[in-house]
C-alpha cells in the first residue's frame, strides 16, 4: 500500500554530463513532488533493431556514472543487464539490476542476477501470459533472493504492434511481486519504423493512468530533453518538460487507488 | 465533461417480474449514488454459442415491459437489435438502439437504426481497430442522425480470448461520440466453456476502473441478483450485491478523471 | 476424398452481361482443367466498410441472373444472404446460400437458411476458433440440414491482420463438413485502407497451396478480368487470366494431398 | 530449388549414448529415403519455463559428443548458442551454430556467431513479424558472414498459444537467406501445462506439409524414441518410429513444390 515509486531516466546513458543532468533534474521533480525516485539508465542497447543502431557508453564507463550518482546525489540506480557474467560487476554499482523482456526466460542470467542479491525488476516478455510470470519469478526467489519487481510492457499482438492487458497488473500482484508499469515501451511499436522501433508517445499518460488506478507499486517512464534527439526509444519517451505535470496526475489517481485497493479473489 | 452515465440491467429479459424488479432495484441505486441510469436488457440473444441456448422472451412481450419500465419508473431503456427491421417498432419502446458487435458493419441495420432518430449505441467489432469505428458512425451520422454511442467490449486475442486496448477509449472519443465502456463483455471468454462462453467477474472492477481513470462518457455493466442462475452471461455480471460498492467506486474515479481530462494531440 | 472443387467469380454481381461473361469464362477454365465449378457472385455487400461502398445490383435483379447462368450453363451457383428473410427467395434461384463470416453466429439466419434445404457454406468468423465452429455448424444440422460446408477465411490478428491457422482445417473436416478454404478473403486487411480494405493478392498462391496440401474440399476464390477496376475486393482477387494457372497448381497438390491424406487422431 | 533438407535430433543431448544411437538411426533414415541430414541437439535448455527443468549435460561434454558424432558418421551437426562467449568453442565442434527464438534481437550474439565463419540459424522470434528478421539477419552479414539460414517456429498468438503465418516463409526467402521450418516448436504451446510447455504432436504433419508446399529449403524437426520419457519438448516431438513416413510424405510434398516454386512479386 505504499506510495507510488517511479523509475526514471533516459533510455540510454549518452555520457556521464548527460545522465548526472538527467539524474539532478529528476531529482528536483521527485523532491517537489514528494515521489520516491530511481534513476534508470541502460549503459549498453544489447539487441537494437538495427546493428547500426548507437548502443551507449559501454559498462566500465557507465558503472563509474551510476557510482557518481548514487555518492553525490543519494539516489538509488538501476540499470539492465544481458549476460551472467556482467551481473556482479554491475551490482557492485547499482542497486537494481533488470533483466530485459526478451531475456526473462534466461535461466543462467535470472539465476546470476538472483545471487547478487540486489533487487531484480523482471520484465514481463512481450511473449508471456501474465501467470507465466510465476515460473520466472520463482527462478529468481528459487535461488535465495526474495526481492523481486514484475514489470508489464505489452504484450505482442499481431505484428509491430503491442497491447497492454490491465488484467495482468492483479495477476502478477497476487504472485507476491511489487508490480511496476512500464509505460515507455508498453507504447513502443516493435520494428515498426523499418529499421528501428516507432512509439506513440501520447499514449504514455492513457496507459499509465490505467495502471495507476488499477493498482501498481511503480512506474516505469523512460524520458529525455530532447526525444527527437535521443539515440532510441525517441518516439514513445515523454519530453522531460511535460514530465512533472504527467507524474503529478497520475500521483492523484495513485493516491485514490490506496485508498481502495483491488485484490483479486484468492 | 459530464459525469458517469451508468446503462445496467440483466443481460435477458427473462420475465416481466424480472424486469421490473430489477430496474426498480437499479434506479434505487442510481438515485443513492447520484448517477444517471439507462436501463438495459435484450430480448432476444440471436447469437447465443450454442441453439439450444435460451433466447429471451421475444420482441413483442419485451416492449410492452419496456413502455412499462419508462412509464412507470420514468427510466430511460436500451435495447438491441438484430434486423434492420425491427428497429422501427423497437424505437417506439426504447430510448437508444444497441447495435450487437458481432454486426457492427451491417449497413442497413446501422441505417434502419439511424433513421429511427433514437440514440444509437454501436458496440465496437471484436475484429475492428478502434480507427475502423470511424467508418462505422458515419454511416449512422451519415444518415442523419448525430446521436451515436461509441461502446468498447474487448478486441480478439488469440483464441476464445479478448483484450482491451485501453489506447481505443480516447481515439473512438476523438470521432465526436461518447465513448461507453462494456465492463461485462470485455471479460466474456467467447466460447471458451465448449458450449457456452465463459466469463472472468472478478475483472469487471480492474477494467472498468481502468477505463473511467483513463475517462468515459459511461459504463455499461449487466446484473444481476443470481448471476449463477442467469440464462446467458452468469460469468461474467456482477451480482446486484455487489453493484453499489462497485459503481461508488467507478464514480470516485469519473470525479478525478473528469477533474482532469486525456485529450489527445490532434 | 473427392478432388478438389472451386467456388469462384467476381466479388460483386457488378451486372447481368458482367455475371455472364464470367460465369462462361470461368465455365471454360474449369472444363480445360477438369475441375468441378460453382459460380459465384454476390447481390448485395452488406457490410462494406463505408457507407460509400459500392453494394450491387440488389436481391431481384441478381436472382434472374442466376436462374439464367443456371439454365444456360448448367453451373451451380452459390450467393450470400444476410437476413433470416431473404433465406427462403434466394433458395429458389441458387444452390448454396453462403453465411457471411460476421453473421456466423446469427441463429435466426442459420436456421433460416438451414430450412431451405439447399446447400449452406458458413464462413468461420474472424472472431472464431476453430473449434468454435462445432456449435456454428450444430445450428444447421440441428435443424435438419446436414448438408454444411465450413468455410475458413482467416483470424483476426492484431489491427487490420488477418492470420491462417493451418491447424482449423482437419481440425474443421472432423467436425464432418467439407471444408473450403477462402484464398481471397484470407488475404485481405480489413480496414487497411482507411475507408476500405486492403489485400494481398501475392498470397493468394501461397496460403491456397498451404491449405490445399494440408487437404481441403474445396477453394474459394474471387477473380476478376481487371481487379484494379472491381467495386469491391479489388486489392485481393486474382486477375482472370492468372486464374488457370493458379487452379492448375493447386490441381497438383490437390492429388497429392488427396493421396495422402491427414487425419487428426480421434 | 535444392531439395529439401532435415534438421532432426533429439531436444537435448541426454547422454554420449543417447545422442550416437540417435545420430545413427536418423542417419539411417535420411540414406534410406536419400534426403540431406544435420543432427541437432541442445546441450544446454537455457530458458526452460521453470528453474526445475533438466537443462541437459552441458558445454563440455556435449562438444566431445558432437566431434565424436561428426567424425565417427560423417554427419554435420548443429546446436544452439546462449552467450556470446560461447560462439567460438562450440564453433570448433559444430557445423551450424542456432541463435535462439528469444535472442534472436541479441546483437553480441549474433555478431559472435557470425565471426565464427559457420553457418548461423537465426530463429525468428515470437515477438517479430516476418519482415523484421531483415535487420536480424543483416546482423551476422553486416559482420561478414553470408551464411544465413532464417527458421520459422511461430508467432504469438493470444496466451500460451502459437500461430504460423505461411506469408512469412516466401517474403524470409526473398530475403536471401534460405529457410527453415520449425515444425516442432511451432506447435509448441509455451507455458501452457503451467510449469512446463504443452505441445501438439498431431499437428506436425499439418504445418510441415503446409510449409513445404508453399517451399522451404529445409525443416527442423525433433525426434524421440520415446517422447514421453523426454526430459523437455515431449508434448510436442514426433516418435522416432512415425519418422520415416512423415519424412516421406513432405519430400514427395518438396519435389512437386520444388518443380513449381512459387516468388513474390519483387
Amino acid at each position: 500500500d505504499a506510495p507510488l515509486a517511479l523509475i526514471a531516466g533516459p533510455c540510454q546513458m549518452e555520457s556521464r554530463a548527460h545522465a548526472l543532468e538527467m539524474a539532478e533534474a529528476l531529482q528536483g521533480i521527485a523532491r517537489r513532488l514528494g515521489i520516491g525516485l530511481v534513476f534508470k539508465a541502460s549503459y549498453d542497447k544489447a539487441n537494437r533493431t538495427s546493428l547500426a543502431g548507437a548502443r551507449g557508453i559501454g559498462m566500465a564507463g557507465a558503472l563509474a556514472v551510476f557510482a557518481e550518482i548514487r555518492e553525490r546525489l543519494g539516489l538509488p540506480v538501476l540499470t539492465d543487464v544481458h549476460e551472467p557474467g556482467h551481473c556482479a560487476p554491475v551490482a557492485e554499482a547499482v542497486d537494481i539490476l533488470q533483466i530485459p523482456a526478451f531475456l526473462c526466460r534466461q535461466t543462467d542470467l535470472l539465476v546470476a542476477a538472483a545471487v547478487t542479491d540486489r533487487v531484480v525488476n523482471i520484465k514481463k516478455g512481450q511473449f508471456l501470459a501474465p501467470w507465466d510470470m510465476k515460473n520466472v519469478i520463482a527462478k529468481v526467489t528459487g535461488s535465495g533472493n526474495p526481492n523481486v519487481l514484475a514489470t508489464e510492457r505489452g504484450t505482442s499482438f499481431g505484428y509491430n504492434t503491442l497491447v497492454t492487458d490491465m488484467r495482468g497488473l492483479p495477476q502478477m500482484a497476487a504472485m507476491g511481486a511489487p508490480v511496476i508499469f512500464d509505460a515507455t515501451h508498453s507504447v513502443q511499436q516493435p520494428g515498426g519504423l523499418g529499421g528501428a522501433s516507432g512509439g506513440q508517445r501520447e499514449f504514455v499518460p492513457v496507459l499509465a493512468r490505467a495502471a495507476v488506478a488499477v493498482g501498481v507499486a511503480g512506474l516505469f517512464i523512460e524520458t529525455h530533453e530532447a526525444p527527437e534527439r535521443a539515440p532510441s526509444d525517441g518516439p514513445n519517451m515523454v519530453p522531460l518538460r511535460d514530465f512533472p505535470a504527467l507524474i503529478e496526475d497520475l500521483m492523484a489517481f495513485d493516491a485514490l487507488a490506496k485508498a481502495r485497493r483491488i485484490v483479486l479473489p484468492a
